[in-house]
């Protein structure tokens, strides 16, 4: 029989941390506490396996589970002594979901399971407390009526058991939840229950099994709830891991003043500093504290109210960082004065602390570099990366008076956009000005995806440890929390600030370093990070740069992929040597052909209707290119630079309104008719699959060939004067070898007229781009000519999966939420277009044993990417400058087989 | 030491017919005859391994290749007692090329090879007659200097050699080359050596080593000629066959009134009737017949002139015949009433004929049903299909006189089309009108691309056996040659035509089954197999009918593929079925969409903004669905039918003028100017890569919905009426298997909403199309859902070639000039996406073994896509109805391993 529930308590347990799959995060480590020893309420967890046997067959239980679970519940009553659903002595319980991987809030809890009328009744006899006993029971049926019961509160409405909370308070004049007495609080429950009766047109269900099965159920369904599946979605979580369901005795933070209920971190996360750091508040249940309906107590504060609780607190802290080596988010309840662990697991964290705590714990002998890798996420090198806003421009606002509020410094950053009330609304504001700031009195986790969409987020209630914080935190979004002088009216849309009024749709900054809330949009300046590599601030005097430096040293330890970039100016080119690329991976001669005069000269080439004349504009061309590629080969100070000859069809340089037309017209001295009935031979139906890259090459081979010219008198130039060069030149939209062959002829040609003329010769190769399916599929007969491929993973996105980068928005939202694709493969490789990349190497690699494979498509920048072109053997990884730390990190996590827990 | 050259005699000969691949036909051939007891002049064949030897190595000979000329020179001396290069009796002899595959007149030969101002006079001593001699001699220099020296005329001049033919014959008063004196032949010697001394800056070259070295050389080179490079291109040869080079004695057609020279096919090439057909010339030497100068003699003529030698080749035909088991196509001298055998191969001929010789042949008992299948070329089926003028419209145009010349019925089929007179020319002409008939005084192998795009060929001058009527026969083109009538003006570019004046660009008609021209362009009617299919005449008269079904009969015999059709109506489906066609492979709904009132409800679908008024317009869309539908079911009488579902972009169904713009807004009551917004809206970038196929589908569920419901609600309403019914239902664009899960369901849903509305069931199957690379490159998955598979060979080739067929134009023509492409891929599937169509049958069967794999691109009537299909394990192939006979001789072929001769 199939063992669906697993034991823990302080007599024993059947589980232990590295029973996640089976057991949850939750679950694991609830029987990992109570193996060393730390206060747990003894409980059970029922398997993630016992989930995916409810989905999978119809929402059912496999057939043992509730005889598992009765036996548990009998041992249970064992160990505490206490009945199920009894009236004297009831044993009541937590329920509560734990998925493999944690999701914050993202699924249900209920607590205080097991209360009637009845049993109330006994509890407040029991403990002498008829207001612990009423307030129990109101939380109990609205988090059973919301989450069982599914009974919500409508748009612009509260949940109808708050508004029944919050009118009880008003008539008995009372701020405060813990300050309503047991009356106050029966009323509440009686009230809940019309609720109840009301919507569901069935009394509350008051016996205590009946509850501890629909509170399972619910558990497992709210794995498939709406913001469940999204959360998966933005992490990339698979939807057949289930969800465990832990079920616990409970212990009660709101049995009155002796006591309460906390969360803390063990470091501080959001800046990695090693302090404890962390919220409570007296006489209050659990989700009073991450709900942020009460801004809590710091957590120091609870030294001077229970000291004992206190030091044992910190007892756990260290006990905990030294068992599992990490920083550690932990939920505790003090029950008269005696302190239970609800909870531990590795802390969620910025990017910054994420960073420091795994440089500090390396220092701390707690763990090894190879472990610094694993304890942090390649993307959170951003936040080194991040901008603040101007000190200016900060100064300026200040004296306008534009600094209106000031909040809790949530997520580090600077943001500025334009108002918006509604997380549905924010992709709506964003069309119409571009950027968009969240602005409400809590989040939830509903508000995912607008949060995702927004610049930043800003929080009327809630603390340090709020929904919006975390959430925040981890998606490096710029946040500030309970910023109490917002008053937000979501029905006029108009939010008052110490007097402001700010409307909807009005431009608003937010800093999430400090917590400032400001009127209009600020300009941001660059990250501490930056500011060193610009030398506008010097390495020693900061230690963000300093951590950083040494996380990109230890990350090259390990790396085996080369980080290149693709940068197309020497300015470009110079920002990523700094950040530490090793080489151009993609150099656009294109982006070239823009600026000034330059322009008119590539007009004048496509207007030109022979050869001969083509030949004369390209002559103009030649002094230019030859110009950018010696400043682009003295800036890579000898490493290899990977030129892409003309690719973009060429249509895309004529100019497009028609006073640009006729200027051309002049200029060209023809008339501007000649010019349309050109713009008119030149256009495509799918430009995308037309006249482009090599192919022009093919029709025009004087292009090809004033390009190489550039490329190798650059490079003989810059060689002379003492710089080492490594060209390579790489050929287009190559679908087969005769192609390649052509091109190749005309370049090596150019070289050798080149070498003969200079007197010098430069060591150059010739390889192409693999960016068309019949390429990747014929990569054996390619190699046999290129001496190195590069694959081009946005055009092999677009004609591998005949998607056009242009078009697919109006499809690729249906696909999102109709669960048909799960990442968008223009971000991260998708896993058919790596079957394609899988050939190509195989087959470079079978003409060509030692073929240099490199990657030059924008999700050269991708972790997940970086870690497939790890494992299939690439040589070198090239994306944009600002995205090469990140790839230095995650190519080392990609050799290590580490990254950090989603 | 590697044997380069082969020798052949009566004595004995080196090779035989077997080494086609090493010296080339004609050499193989010549041996071969030698070896049955035919009389054929001695000589020796340089390798074609010699001539790859040429190319590979900088135009050198292989080391040993000149001592074995040498020696075996000296063998063929005494073979024939004269000597190479001797004023007294010397060897003369001719230079011919000769490939693996015949490319007749692609490459050049040289005649009278040896000759002298000496030893032309110890000709004219030994054989008393200095006509002959002089004759001998000026024929030697106009080719030595036409093809070794590359001596041509210009445009719109004739050839500089035939250019003093010319005058010294309107001189002298005469009117043919045979009338011309020693003197008159002797000034043409003098003037054309004079024309070589210009042109060349060198005298004639006059020893005959030099002569032999050149030629051998020049007949190398003519290998890469633009006209051979063509030739390859369009029948596919390879360019690393190289040619063979014969060097064989001389015998004399020209040497007297009881000499001549002739060609000849075993049986009529035209029709195939087992008669033998051929032409001669008197006194004349073999290119003077082949090129037209001169119009020949019937063959039968021959028997009165020399009954003897008539009779002897009587004889070779019938051995000849009886020893290649094929139609052959032979050459040959007469010198002094002997005759010689100077090349004998298996004959071109038209499809009709191919198709009844084989059918002879086996009727005959010379071969066997698995040889008729390698005589005929799969596309030659459709000569039985071409249609033929209008039996009406030819009366009138004889009433009205238009029937202005008769020529020789060299190509059967009717072609009307404007007067075109240069082949470089014709695209310019069918671009400008639609059709072109391209009118020479004769052709030469450098008009082929024009012969390719004209829609047919009249010339002046020429036989049966000239260059543009194998031309014509081979490629199926309607032809008429030697049309005396007609006199060209290339200068004003007129001809008149007995009295009439026909300008360039006039409409023209000619009958290439009877040798009319007519003027003006006249309407064409079906072929006779056509005329028995639509029951306008009896299969029992029309034996064309009778060798059409046996062919098929005897195909169907060996074939394992199923042959099915591409259509979208009734009417189609039915002309597939009468062709033989086993099952729709392809019914693409969207074309039922265009016409009349259903059009206008597409539109309104398009035009709604919400689901239900997309529903509303979809309603009135189902009846129309619903009963095509059900017209091509009751069509397919029980064969399967492949319905795919929506595939092409919505803007491709919206109106595109201001005039229907203005009605759709009428009638959907809206403004125009929301017409115009909802155009923009559909606008795309690529729309290739858009918002289609099963795209739409997953967008609006409610489109596929309707279709099902259309499709079901007739299978159940036709097999209700007692007829089978077999729906496949196809799901286009699919990349993932998501996508397909998310269509299918939609299908299958419907399909049991109807089952169970109609009370009965119907077995469906619900398919993809594989037309996208990464649904071939993960075909494993899809076939997870997918029952059934079909390539969309068109799409598959754009995406995976990274090419719009739409913008391809731009550059293929310089790919094919380039050598850069060899086929095009839209017409026969390329090598690449063969790749990739092997992975998707790999995955697809490694999933689901017995997965139904079917191909429904234009490429599924490729003969040699066809020969892939089969290879690569397909279960059928569907094609346009009128290439389904094609499609079954091509799958016969392509099980039995055999295809016609290149």
């Amino acid at each position: 029989m199939t063992k669906r529930v697993f034991k823990f308590s302080a007599s024993g347990c059947d589980g232990d941390r590295e029973m996640k799959n089976l057991l949850g995060g939750k679950g694991a480590n609830l029987a990992e506490m109570c193996k060393i020893g730390l206060p747990v309420p003894p409980g059970f967890t029922i398997t993630t396996e016992s989930c995916v046997h409810y989905y999978k067959n119809n929402n059912t239980w496999p057939e043992e589970l509730e005889g598992q679970i009765r036996e548990a519940i009998a041992w249970l009553e064992k160990d505490t002594g206490k009945k199920f659903g009894d009236a004297e002595n009831p044993l009541l319980v937590s329920v509560r979901s734990g998925a493999r991987a944690s999701m914050p809030g993202m699924m249900d809890t209920i607590l205080n399971l097991g209360l009637n009328d009845k049993v109330v009744e006994g509890i407040a006899k029991k403990t002498n407390n008829r207001r612990f006993a009423m307030d129990s029971y109101r939380r109990f049926i609205k988090m059973f009526g919301d989450v069982v019961l599914g009974i919500k509160g409508e748009k612009g409405h509260e949940n109808p058991f708050e508004e029944i909370l919050h009118s009880v308070k008003k008539k008995a004049k009372k701020e405060f939840d813990n300050e309503l007495n047991d009356k106050e609080l029966e009323e509440i429950v009686n009230a809940s229950k019309e609720v109840v009766l009301k919507k569901t047109g069935k009394p509350f269900p008051d016996n205590a099994w009946d509850q501890l099965k629909l509170s399972t159920n619910a558990v497992f369904s709210s794995w498939m709830n709406e913001r469940a599946i999204e959360y998966r979605r933005i992490y990339k979580i698979p939807e057949d891991w289930g969800t465990a369901v832990n079920i616990q005795t409970m212990v009660f933070g709101n049995m009155g003043d002796d006591c309460g209920t906390g969360v803390a971190f063990t470091r501080d996360a959001a800046t990695g500093e090693n302090v404890f750091y962390g919220e409570f508040l007296m006489n209050a249940q659990g989700e009073d504290v991450v709900a942020g309906i009460r801004t809590p107590n710091k957590i120091i504060e609870l030294k001077n109210i229970m000291p004992k609780a206190y030091d044992q607190l910190m007892e756990i802290r260290e006990k905990l960082e030294q068992h599992y080596r990490d920083m550690q988010d932990i939920e505790f309840t003090i029950e008269n004065n005696k302190l239970f662990m609800l909870q531990c697991r590795n802390g969620k964290r910025t990017g910054l602390a994420a960073i420091r705590i795994a440089l500090d714990l390396l220092d701390e002998g707690k763990i090894d570099e190879k472990t610094v890798m694993s304890k942090i996420e390649a993307d959170q090198v951003t936040f080194l990366l991040r901008p603040i806003f101007n000190e200016d421009a900060k100064k300026v606002a200040k004296k306008e008076k534009r600094d209106i509020a000031k909040g809790l410094a949530a997520g580090p950053g600077a943001a500025a956009g334009r108002v918006c009330f509604f997380s549905d609304e924010v992709d709506a504001m964003k069309k119409k000005y571009g950027k968009a700031v969240l602005v409400r009195n809590e989040t939830s986790p509903e508000d995912i995806k607008g949060m995702e969409a927004a610049e930043g987020v800003l929080t009327a209630r809630g603390g340090m440890t709020s929904h919006a914080a975390l959430v925040a935190r981890q998606r490096g979004k710029t946040c500030v929390v309970g910023c109490k002088e917002l008053e937000i009216d979501y029905k006029t849309r108009i939010m008052t600030v110490n007097g402001h009024t700010v409307k909807e749709g009005d431009p608003i900054s937010i800093d999430g370093s400090t917590g400032e809330v400001y009127l209009g949009e600020m300009p941001t300046s660059p990250s501490e990070v930056m500011e060193v590599l610009n030398g506008t601030k010097k390495a020693s005097e900061s230690s963000t740069f300093k951590r950083f430096s040494r996380l990109m040293e230890i990350a090259d330890k390990f790396r085996r992929l080369d980080i290149r970039t693709n940068a197309d100016a020497p300015g470009e080119a110079e920002i990523a040597i700094a950040f530490g690329a090793k080489g151009i991976g993609l150099c656009r001669t294109e982006h070239m052909f823009f600026g000034g005069e330059r322009i008119w000269a590539m007009r004048e080439m496509i207007l030109a209707h022979t050869e001969t004349d083509r030949r004369k504009a390209l002559d103009k061309l030649l002094p230019f290119q030859r110009e950018d590629f010696a400043g682009i080969f003295k800036a890579m100070k000898g490493y290899p630079v990977t030129i892409r000859t003309l690719d973009p069809p060429l249509h895309e340089f004529l100019p497009q309104t028609e006073k640009d037309q006729k200027e051309l017209a002049q200029r060209a001295g023809i008339t501007l008719a000649q010019v349309h009935a050109r713009v008119e031979e030149l256009h495509e139906s799918n430009p995308m699959l037309g006249h482009r890259g090599c192919r022009l090459g093919i029709t025009y081979p004087e292009i090809t060939e004033m390009q190489a010219r550039a490329i190798f008198e650059a490079a003989c130039d810059v060689k002379k004067a003492g710089i080492e060069v490594k060209p390579e030149v790489m050929i287009p939209l190559v679908t087969c070898l005769p192609e390649f062959k052509n091109q190749e002829a005309v370049v090596r040609r150019v070289a050798e007229e080149v070498f003969k003329a200079k007197g010098m010769r430069v060591d150059y190769m010739v390889g192409t781009m693999i960016e068309i399916p019949r390429a990747a599929v014929t990569a054996d007969e390619i190699a046999q000519g290129a001496e190195f491929f590069s694959f081009g993973t946005n055009d092999l996105t677009q004609t591998g999966f005949g998607i056009s980068r242009d078009d697919y928005g109006k499809f690729i939202k249906d696909y999102m939420e109709k669960g048909v694709m799960k990442v968008d493969p223009f971000v991260s490789i998708d896993p058919g277009i790596q079957r394609l990349m899988k050939y190509a190497v195989e087959g470079g690699k079978a003409t060509r044993p030692n073929i240099k494979l490199g990657i030059c498509g924008e999700q050269g920048g991708d972790p997940d990417s970086i870690r497939f072109c790890h494992d299939v053997g690439l040589n070198y990884v090239s994306c944009s400058p600002y995205r090469v730390p990140i790839a230095r990190v995650a190519a080392a996590q990609a050799a290590l087989g580490v990254g950090s827990e989603k």
